[in-house]
């Protein structure tokens, strides 16, 4: 069971989604049932919430699915319910690790380029986009938009000085991430923050899942662009793992609940194709990572 | 007159500040005076109000200060009252400049370091401390503290495609900020967020001026290192305008009220001298700027 952000009546919420197919309204779920819990309003407020919030959504899921009530359970393709990013508008800008699988490195230049220390940069919070949504080519800006399909770790604690062996208490869970890019952009600054940061760059979701779910798995990771695979690897092959990537940030960064950190795509972006595979209008991105789910877009006609 | 945000009562709120003296509690006063205007409660909201917030305020401090009110009117240094940041908690990253003086590129490192293409890179809101906070030296995380007096732009209207001589209608007004850094971790980490992101490396304030009163004014900008003047400039000899890097930065990237755009430093920064001038603990910065202020603040002992 995955945690999402869903759109309902014109309003924002937390909702749980079930197999990737059936999404349970919990606020609505948890009024119908009665308890005591107070579901949390926005998936920030949830991640700030503490393990116990994985349960307890659990636990309201399980009986709205058993009852199946009206006005709580819906298909994901159910008309009126629109899945967005998990954190539509993230509070600070996006932490991004660059060039942390190996060959992403080499095909970005040579064996140079791969870091001694990891390379951190941002991207805006006005960039992201729930899934389905369009990024657009800003064709007027760039002639070189690529993509880039990454996991990205939500904090659930605020720390600094956290040290690797601890990092697991600090996430909240994963979701998918396309980091989209105007190489162009990302070259002529030196400095990679507006490349990274135009408007609709930063697809995210759909559904967020749980720190433990996960634990210790090695999670493969794939980009399709118009159903043909260019991009797959897996957490294992990362050169800095989350646990050491939070360590390194937040030595003295403090990391906060709803912090988003993209961990890195791995080789295959369009940049690294002799001659270059940029993405144009009309394409689709899909992203895959086993046990995290599907993020899939489209590229503005 | 100026735009503050002060702290009183342990509740954060909007004030002005007259001839770098007085305080105003300006929902106090216009409490006292009776009017329909209704002060903004945060300097996000008052830049998202457009420029008749200056006419407005200015009317309210002017009556306040000619009625001399009691719980309306402060000396700057009053117990009990304490000017912040003028955005304690920026909304989304401090964006800014780098090398955009063109001598102070050069003491980076060589000519070839001055930009054909504003670097922009961002510094997390984490980092925002008000005038006389503690710079924290950060010993267990570098070893190369270094200081940048900058000034800085405050946006006042939502854009996207901004045309440079437009710009001026989407600055809400002008302010303070030292660009702290780590120059080890800037170095080691090629991409400069982390190093400019430890906890307390953004002082910023005191206070913001409008736009228009600084409108087409060359300003001199100036910062002393325990009393030893370390960079002097003036505004003109920026490499890219602040009209200039609204036009770039805004080309894909939609700017919002709030945004802080920080204009890169002059030479004369620790790092330029031959052997470097880091800071250390109990250093006082103090950065100057014709007709903007004075902002202060020491390195933790």
């Amino acid at each position: 069971m995955k945690a999402v952000t869903i759109e309902r009546n014109g309003e924002q919420k937390l909702a749980a989604l079930s197999n990737d197919e059936l999404i349970i309204d919990l606020q609505a779920a948890q009024t119908k049932r009665g308890g005591t819990y107070r579901v949390p309003e926005t998936m920030v407020e949830a991640a700030s919430a503490g393990p116990s919030f994985w349960t307890e959504i659990k636990e309201i899921a399980d009986w709205a699915l058993e009852h199946k009530g009206q006005d709580v359970v819906f298909s994901v393709e159910s008309q009126g319910i629109t899945v967005k990013a998990p954190i539509p508008r993230p509070l600070k800008n996006i932490i991004c690790a660059g060039k942390n699988y190996a060959e992403h490195a080499v095909e970005m230049g040579s064996a140079a380029d791969v870091p001694e220390h990891p390379i951190i940069f941002t991207k805006s919070p006005t960039t992201v986009i729930g899934p389905d949504e369009m990024i657009s080519p800003h064709l007027n800006v760039t002639n070189e938009l690529d993509y880039e399909g990454e996991i990205a770790v939500i904090v659930g604690k605020q720390g600094t000085g956290i040290k690797a062996d601890e990092a697991e208490n600090y996430i909240f869970g994963y979701t998918l991430l396309n980091d989209v890019t105007a190489r162009d952009l990302q070259t002529q600054h030196k400095q990679f923050f507006l490349g990274k940061s135009l408007d609709t760059f930063c697809p995210m979701g759909p559904g967020v899942v749980s720190a433990q779910a996960l634990k210790g798995e090695d999670i493969s990771l794939k980009t399709y662009v118009n159903g043909e695979l260019r991009q797959e690897s897996t957490t294992s092959k990362m050169i800095f793992s989350v646990a050491s990537l939070i360590e390194i940030i937040s030595r003295g960064m403090t990391l906060e609940p709803g912090d988003i950190i993209a961990t890195g795509t791995p080789a295959g972006v369009g940049k690294g194709f002799k001659p270059p595979r940029y993405l144009k209008s009309g394409d689709e991105i899909l992203i895959q990572a086993e046990g995290v789910g599907e993020l899939r877009n489209h590229v503005l006609k």
